[in-house]
């Protein structure tokens, strides 16, 4: 199975380690195409030594292989929303992981689109535990 | 013309005043779907009335029958990036507006998309020049 698994890069790294976390628990599954996500290494520069467009082309050529995208949406990032948009115009299926904080909410787009399979979590093994619901039936 | 504005609402409201003022300018060249990201009254917690799936499948009706989508880029939004990635599959002209600011970086999936109108601004007066340019040709 091919994993498209989206994170904020310059939206904010914050949750970069869990971001990890959760692609090496993805690959358990598949090949995870998107994996410099989760490279804690990788500033909120993201990716300098390559241009944006290639960015933008790879990643989008990458999307539209995958079978799924799992996303995870705690940090409001433009382009994991992007890559949500276009994945469910695209038709793919969409899991979004969302750890719920005091004062915020996620976005209407993501948590009212009848197109993605929304979890809330608050541990790892709540998030593995929604990986297998969503994988197990693709 | 029908004019879809995009704005964050959820990922936080530092710059609705100014989504007003580009709102109010966009009115001189047609109807804005959206006017409500421009609202001053609506908080992060954003049509706490309307249920999620209301917005989006409005949102989504509106930005459908746009002709064009004019996006302010500088807050990062999942909601923003969603419908920039949809309007962008569905082959909509888009212009993303961006205010630079120091250690922060516009995603890869706007700036690289060559499907999109990309505009780094300062002032007022140039996001309504850069709208004037983009909108001349619809």
């Amino acid at each position: 199975m091919k994993i498209y698994f989206a994170g904020s890069i310059r939206g904010g790294r914050g949750d970069a380690p869990l971001y990890k976390e959760i692609i090496d628990y993805l690959k358990t599954y598949g090949t995870v195409l998107s994996e410099q996500v989760g490279d804690l290494s990788l500033s909120e520069k993201g990716g300098d030594s390559d241009n944006d467009r290639y960015i933008h082309d790879r990643d989008m050529k990458w999307l539209t292989s995958a079978d799924v995208l799992v996303a995870e949406v705690t940090t409001p990032s433009l382009g994991v929303g992007y890559e949500i948009g276009n994945a469910v115009q695209q038709s793919k299926q969409v899991l979004c992981l969302y750890r719920k904080g005091e004062g915020k909410s996620l976005s209407a787009m993501i948590s009212g689109c009848p197109d993605i399979t929304n979890v809330e979590y608050t541990t790892l093994e709540e998030a593995k535990k929604a990986i297998d619901v969503f994988l197990k039936d693709i």
